[in-house]
């Protein structure tokens, strides 16, 4: 077999056998196939997509490049959760507690951020203290022992996909529905979990721009996960408008805890029902029944007292829990109705502010941020506060126009 | 300006304009843009083809990453011509004598061979002593004195086109009648001819396997000579079958002086065809009056005698040109009709046998090669030789049936 051979063939838009997946996909993880061989065949990839046997055969070299966790020592049905990433995107934090604190184990890998998308890893490193590379055993103990950890992935889970993750990153070759449905399910299934909810996201602030293209992601995501033998469920979810009032790490945290002590808003009735779902895919029971527990658990403390109990236990002090104290109002320049909260263009703001990376090495201010004062359909007034931005110095100038449209 | 939205345009099948085209590729020869990048644009380029303008400007990008040769102090109109490469392909070591001889001056570049398609400049080597390594004077300066003078591409002559050639050639990016067009005109406007004549090759041994993709890039291709005012004249011409009797450096030599020498055949027809054209080119005059005078020099010696002075010039001892002595007769095992004489696979053995390369610092052995004995079309019976092999060494086996379809 050779490379450019293969490469010519997925230009042609012919299929790939496994065999010849396995040379290019190995063969690049092994340094023999260069990156800009990999780049090539990425890109003729993305445009010309793939089959589902291509696709399903391409999850399982990701899954085989490293270690299948085993998770069969923690009692019960686990059920993990994924979110396809947006500006905001908090609910890891607010749903995990919820559903621990029903008894459903939550054994929970997440990423960091990138680009204008926000990670639930460097949320969770905004608490001082709090330690987000887990060894397996501690990770499965911790689930045993209190019903939820939330851990960076481990080092040698889906090694195939880092590195491809890294190379798409930089090559405009993002945007593919099959790579997208490979990275997300190779490393979910090597997770281990046994049932999976999948939050795909959709609008501006999304990596899915359209409806067909969202429905396209969660359909192949539930059909790979059927060849794998584990129930998914998909809802897709949107993410025009940022998700809750906060953006930026320490900020999200807050917001969470907020939620978990009782806030009532858009995101709390989405919390709810991600957590109704999990727990009724867990327990078997109908997400009717699920709710009503959810929502006990919510209005009694209980799941804000697993919060807490979960920071504790991976090493956070919450009492250190800090934002920046630089503060400054973005004011309206327009009377009228706000039409439209532009999560793209916020994420991008965060990331400007410091508290996202533009480079995988960039460093992350914990404390920047921005909080929305203004929201969907509410009316505005020259001079009134649509959000306040927590910044690193103040020397920062923003038209309110590029974040809010006021009609 | 930022290279992954570039290539993320493209991916998208938009438009780039002038200056994202010049980030990019400038930015590669200046290498801020990756290898890894640029592959991965060149697929997306392969798949969604390019625009007219977006060709014209590429052109353009590749003619100012170097110097354009100035022809200015030759005398008459010089008339270029380029063939897009084959198997057996000798047509300029025939043709560029012919037209000299009629007094129309031919300052040629050529290239090497790569693939299973030879070079023009490789075979010129076979001549103990040639030198195709002219400086821009000399080359002026016999094209002035004897009115032809073939070198290799000067080093400063499109650096661009040489750093993406090599790029597509590892990352399965040739395939792209856009890039190809941009590779071969960009070449032949900095050679400074006022006129191009251009032979695209068609079939199994040629790049264009079909004739719609041989009439497109023939159609651009004189797009961009009318962008660039030269006037570019195109003919498609069978590769199928390889060109002529022989393949092999110095076997190709052999037969171009042969056919100098008054030898009938269909290879000499289409030489006499393509000096017509390019003598009606230069003089003005119609294709049948150049024809005439193109069947006189022919007939009456001079072309050959053009042919000795060239070599003689450029320092080559034609008497010292030699083949190996090691020869196989390769003979039918079947009887009946020769149907089909397959190009590709003859290209391909003549790269086995050591006539061409495999990677661009391989080492070509000149004196290797095959001479076909047996015709399209003629009649063959159980032990006829149909070719025969001139090899480094007899530890050869192959299969007749793979190189001639006999019905």
């Amino acid at each position: 077999m050779n490379i450019v051979e293969i490469i010519n063939k997925k230009r042609e838009n012919k299929k790939l056998s496994k065999e010849e997946l396995a040379f290019a996909f190995n063969g690049y993880l092994e340094e023999s196939v260069k990156d800009y061989q990999m780049s090539s065949l990425l890109m003729a990839i993305c445009i010309n997509g793939m089959s589902d046997e291509e696709i399903f055969n391409l999850v399982d070299i990701f899954i085989k490049s490293g270690d299948v966790l085993d998770l069969s020592e923690i009692p019960g049905i686990k059920v993990d959760k994924h979110s396809t990433g947006g500006v905001g995107d908090k609910v890891t934090l607010i749903v995990g507690p919820i559903v621990a604190s029903l008894g459903v184990p939550v054994p929970k890998m997440s990423g960091r951020g990138l680009g204008h998308t926000g990670g639930t890893i460097d949320k969770l490193e905004s608490i001082p203290g709090f330690n987000v590379n887990l060894e397996e055993k501690e990770f499965i103990n911790q689930v045993k022992k209190i019903g939820l950890a939330v851990t960076g992935q481990t080092k040698n889970l889906c090694p195939m996909d880092k590195v491809i993750y890294a190379l798409r990153d930089v090559t405009g070759t993002v945007a593919s529905i099959p790579l997208i449905a490979v990275s997300i399910m190779s490393k979910k299934i090597a997770g281990g979990a046994d049932k999976i909810l999948l939050d795909v996201k959709l609008g501006d602030g999304a990596l899915m721009k359209t409806r067909e293209d969202a429905k396209k992601l969660a359909d192949i995501m539930e059909r790979i996960g059927k060849f794998y033998g584990k129930e998914v469920m998909c809802e897709i979810t949107d993410m025009n408008t940022p998700l809750g009032d906060n953006i930026g790490n320490a900020l999200e945290v807050m917001e969470a805890m907020d939620i978990l002590k009782g806030k009532e808003c858009f995101l709390r009735d989405l919390c709810v029902d991600e957590a109704s779902k999990m727990v009724s895919m867990s327990k078997g029971i109908s997400v009717y029944a699920a709710k009503e527990e959810v929502l006990e658990t919510l209005n009694s403390g209980k799941a804000y007292d697993k919060f807490l109990e979960f920071v504790k236990y991976q090493g956070g002090d919450i009492t250190k829990l800090s934002v920046s104290n630089h503060v400054m109002d973005i004011k309206s320049t327009k009377k009228g109705i706000i039409s439209k909260i532009k999560a793209l263009n916020f994420g991008i703001l965060s990331v400007t502010l410091g508290a996202g990376r533009v480079n995988k090495e960039d460093k992350i201010d914990y404390g920047v941020g921005i909080v929305i004062k203004k929201h969907l359909n509410e009316s505005v007034n020259i001079g009134d506060t649509l959000c306040t931005l927590y910044v690193k110095d103040l020397n920062i100038n923003i038209n309110p126009n590029d974040y809010f449209e006021i009609i």
